[in-house]
């Protein structure tokens, strides 16, 4: 463990505030300090001023949820995908996430949390209703859910599908399984046991 | 590798910037981008705040060149160390890699760099002006030379020690020798060479 007295209150702010990021400890924070303490003055101030502007001046885009700098976000603006299908995520991490898997064609549709009582958050919080305001305006024909197996997401997904009821949409949800490289024998029972439940013809 | 398109400009760049920090992939500056995107904005404004000062306002010891946010360090400032022992380090880093053994109760003097004719940085763009007048000064009685064994670290070594040689100073350098922990089998020849000729009186 580094000792905190580097002689300058500035430093020691700087290594502070680094090491609040996740994964970063006060060795990598005062290492990246010293790091930008030798960059040219115009690189640092692009540097902050990028994550300033970030946090400031974000915008979401008006259907979906996801980040988006100027109105509708080009994944909705995208003619080129499915309109009829939406998929229902916690948060941008999973749209970045699915997305990069290049198996998906839909839109999205993020909720921005989780129904979590403990932590107060309950479904006036998250954008419920715009789901039902897109379900009501037709069009779409398959919502599927994409939560996690938490708790919280079990509830979130019985949550939403209660009210999605309502609308004429067939609502599906992402498979659970083995994943692909995991070992039988390391697998949960409720995973195992799922992915034979949901078992597949067999593709040669 | 994440694709680069996250429907956001201002993401875009708040990752490309966090990527240029050592160690950091695309990934993890995604994963740092949105973490700060989750932070309140008074967080995020301090955070980045925190990295500009540091860089906009960054003082020097006029004594050891130590960053020091105003005047003397506290190093140099402190009674207690000793003042007749000066170590000459390259940078900063040094410094605390040395305080952090807490073996060294002397004081430092930052070079601020290492010749280097590739480089293109001669001894008038180092703090070698400044060490001779704290020798010319007197009250220094030995000058402890940590500078690197690469060809720049001799070189600048070498060009020091003539330079001190008019003053009534001690010239050390610091041991070098086969580390704690490490194996002979796997130190080079150089190290393991001058750690036989520098052998001690064993202590048991």
């Amino acid at each position: 463990m580094f000792r905190r007295n580097y002689s300058s209150a500035l430093l020691e702010e700087a290594v502070d505030q680094l090491a609040t990021l996740p994964g970063v400890g006060r060795r990598t924070a005062l290492r990246l300090a010293l790091h930008l303490l030798d960059q040219p003055r115009e690189n640092v101030e692009q540097f902050s001023g990028a994550l300033m502007r970030l946090r400031q001046d974000v915008r979401h885009c008006p259907v979906c949820g996801m980040i988006s700098d100027d109105g509708v976000c080009p994944l909705c603006g995208d003619t080129r995908r499915d309109a009829t299908v939406v998929c229902v995520v916690e948060s941008l991490r999973d749209v970045l996430s699915i997305e990069n898997t290049g198996q998906y064609n839909g839109l999205y549709h993020i909720l921005g949390g989780i129904i979590s009582p403990i932590d107060g958050v309950g479904p006036g919080d998250l954008r419920i209703r715009e789901l039902g305001e897109r379900l009501a305006q037709g069009g779409i024909q398959e919502v599927v859910l994409a939560l996690s197996t938490s708790m919280e997401g079990e509830t979130t997904a019985y949550y939403l599908y209660k009210q999605i009821a309502q609308y004429p949409v067939t609502v599906t949800s992402i498979a659970r399984g083995v994943g692909f490289g995991d070992d039988l024998e390391y697998t949960d029972e409720l995973t195992l046991g799922r992915s034979i439940t949901n078992r597949q013809p067999f593709k040669p």
